[in-house]
């Protein structure tokens, strides 16, 4: 294991971490707040701590998968921990654990709170939950792969480790410019719902935060009620961005380079949009009694297909009040989530093609033994390597999943609120049902049954390797 | 498709279900039951349906996998229509999807049942009821196999097809003798718990009919209350026959052929063996203050423990009132199930274990890229074709069950009871939790949903595989 470069990329990480906490601090400052000086005192530590180790250069650059992964690991493992310090500062949180579990829930675009009222929080520290999610969406180590002079074997490990989805999707040859482009893009989508937010009505502070969240696919909001209080147009501006920003980042690339046949030909966008189209009309369908007409019904049921689809975790209702059947739809897209390449969690679309295709195949060679059919997907052939990587990672998925419940379920909390609690938090989805609800929250739980769901929440937005190997003994052995 | 074969094999099934219905035939007679006839009127139907079909010859004897799939499906249909006829024709079952359900349920030994009040019953009903998980506990085709003089490339395919677990034990070389020795040692661990319950004061009818309910593993039993109102000694009698019924039956052949030493060091033996007393201790812990005494606790939670993982379905008590942790493990332990090769459902022991060493080799293979690890199991290497099958045979399952789970959730009913019903019958335990918890049953479901449980029953007995044979469109193909 290459402990110095490790070392040296985590020094990196304590200087973005104190750069990421200059906005909240200004924040804080402009509406004269006291807890804008907790930021403050963090990135002075933060830098302090990195200015020694400035002294460490790395000794050697072999770097290989293995480092990758506890690279990534680690990193955001660190910067939850240093990301937490001023919510525990200002005094806000009941607890340093809380505390951390809000910044994980942030980071990894959960958005899964132990607050019973957000609205009572300072202005800093709502923008900071917020703009957590803006720093996880895109990913930490993309950042610094865009921004840092890295080079040679680093990029690729590092960008593996940290991307979502099955294979990953290099743009352009180099590793530097495509996590580049990913950020221009990402900056861009930002702006621009700035700016419709803005457009309807919303002030700039209120339009950046929602922002943050929205496009982080996180679900942080400002209000107790989430975006139910907010009017319909504005809703619907929220809908539209969280789809968007479910959309596998790819699909931008091939529209500005101006191949929209291309882009158009993704399977996986079919199906992402199919999906969600088919829930949405599926829940308007069960739910139309509760609403005046059928436009409002399709209105609420597609703003919460979107918002648990690309597992932003928003809400415009109570839709843990919904009948059984939709909140069955809903617990199947918790699981499912967004696209690959996107900033949403789940265990994505491409896999569930590729998964679906895959058994199919089987049992064709069941009745036919002798043919062989090769898997495509987007017109090409799926190499057997990643089927079989996505059929690992689906056992794995499986076993975290019911792991973690048996071991919520030492709570004493009802079965589905154990259930969805998982499903939430492993997904990065963040509201469950029953006490998890979108009007409720995690503060019951104990430390214990928090420290499993941090776990799953990184887990889950670090798509279960890396964290697994940082957790197995072999990664350690010389 | 060898469509004449498979009509000769059907019309024998025709010949063993009347076959099947002399015994309850002859209980009811000697019992002076009017529902007695109803039997002997099903039987001659089925004899002259199949006096007819003697006319048919099979044409040639090509015959594949896919044709052994299709057969298997096809007999277990065939015999649960059939079978559900004297339940119908006594008018003791409200209709004839109900007379159908609890048939299926039976012949699967799921022991899920519709009737609110099993001690109405008339007794060659209840017999019949407790019989037919003694029919499929071993299969109907491993019987024909073991009887009827069929020759060539049938056997293995009907095995393969029927069987569980993940490879086929062909104990000796030729199927047809493997069949008989199975059969045989079914009939004496049989024989020994009727003794073993007509020495602990049991008459033989209660003895043989809950003898058959227990080495089936199937679960339906005589009284409302299960098994609750017997005395302990006889319910530990259960406890251990549960066990040894839950264990793959080539064991019992090594230690026939006196072969102790290979019999004990079965890795899946041991897991079965290690999970289930873990699971028992863990859970007498945990309900430790609702008895008198730790013995008294583990008693009861040994049994329970037993009844579902072997996915019998017996209960000495309502453990849906249990805590949600022990709950939480009942309900993973249904997913589990028994060994390969047992009379026991679900997902199979042997299935988790390669499952978790692919896994873990997975994570090996990443941090080295380079080496190659082979994964073993009782000191052979598994064959990478096992593996995959293995990881196929986990796809499907979770596909049907979360569909399952999805077309259940139409009925409004909560939560837990969809899902759990959904696991119960589909890993052949029988009783869930909320409304098909063990005081509860499946008759408040839907024709719909009792369709989709009906489905899931036989594609968990027959494991997935010859279930969606038969209902690919690619099977019927030219």
């Amino acid at each position: 294991m290459n402990y110095s470069v490790i070392r040296y990329i985590l020094f990196r990480v304590l200087e973005f971490a104190a750069l990421f906490m200059a906005l909240p601090f200004l924040v804080g400052l402009a509406y004269g707040e006291n807890s804008a000086f907790c930021f403050l005192y963090v990135m002075a530590g933060c830098l302090a701590v990195s200015l020694v180790g400035r002294r460490f250069k790395p000794k050697t650059q072999v770097f290989y998968a293995r480092e990758g992964f506890v690279t990534v690991s680690l990193s955001w493992i660190l910067l939850s921990m240093v990301g937490a310090l001023p919510f525990y500062l200002s005094g806000e949180f009941p607890a340093y654990t809380d505390a951390l579990f809000e910044t994980i829930s942030g980071l990894t675009t959960t958005g899964a709170t132990i607050l019973a009222d957000v609205e009572g929080l300072s202005r800093c520290i709502q923008f900071w939950r917020c703009f957590t999610h803006w720093i996880g969406g895109m990913g930490v180590l993309v950042l610094i792969l865009a921004v840092l002079p890295l080079s040679g074997s680093y990029n690729m490990h590092l960008m593996r480790a940290e991307s979502p989805g099955p294979s990953v999707g290099k743009l352009v040859p180099k590793i530097k410019n495509t996590a580049m482009i990913l950020y221009g893009i990402y900056l861009a989508i930002t702006l621009i719902e700035i700016m419709a937010l803005m457009f309807a009505g919303l002030n700039l502070y209120e339009a950046a935060t929602l922002t943050f969240s929205t496009v982080g696919t996180g679900g942080f909001g400002l209000l107790n009620s989430s975006i139910g209080s907010y009017p319909a147009g504005v809703q619907t501006i929220f809908t539209i961005f969280m789809m968007l920003c479910g959309i596998n980042f790819q699909i931008f690339y091939l529209l500005l380079i101006k191949k929209p046949k291309e882009a158009l030909a993704s399977e996986e966008l079919r199906y992402y949009l199919g999906i969600a189209l088919g829930a949405a009309i599926l829940i308007a369908l069960n739910v139309r009694g509760s609403f005046a007409s059928g436009r409002e019904a399709f209105h609420h049921s597609m703003f919460q297909v979107a918002s648990v689809m690309t597992t932003t975790g928003f809400a415009t209702l109570d839709y843990n009040v919904w009948p059984e059947f939709s909140r069955a739809v809903l617990f199947l897209l918790t699981l499912l989530g967004a696209c690959a390449g996107s900033t949403g969690g789940g265990f994505k679309v491409s896999r569930l093609i590729v998964l679906l295709r895959s058994v199919k195949n089987e049992i064709f060679s069941v009745v036919h033994p002798r043919s062989i059919k090769k898997l495509h997907m987007d017109g090409r052939i799926v190499e057997d390597s990643v089927i079989k990587s996505i059929q690992v990672y689906t056992m794995i998925y499986v076993m975290i999943f019911l792991g973690s419940f048996v071991l919520l379920s030492l709570n004493e909390f009802d079965f589905l609120t154990n259930i969805s609690a998982v499903a939430a938090t492993f997904n990065n989805v963040g509201p469950g049902f029953n006490m998890v609800g979108s009007a409720g929250n995690y503060s019951a739980f104990s430390v214990f049954s928090k420290l499993v769901l941090m776990f799953d929440m990184l887990a889950g937005r670090l798509e279960l390797i890396p964290m697994m190997v940082l957790l197995s003994p072999r990664t350690w052995r010389r």
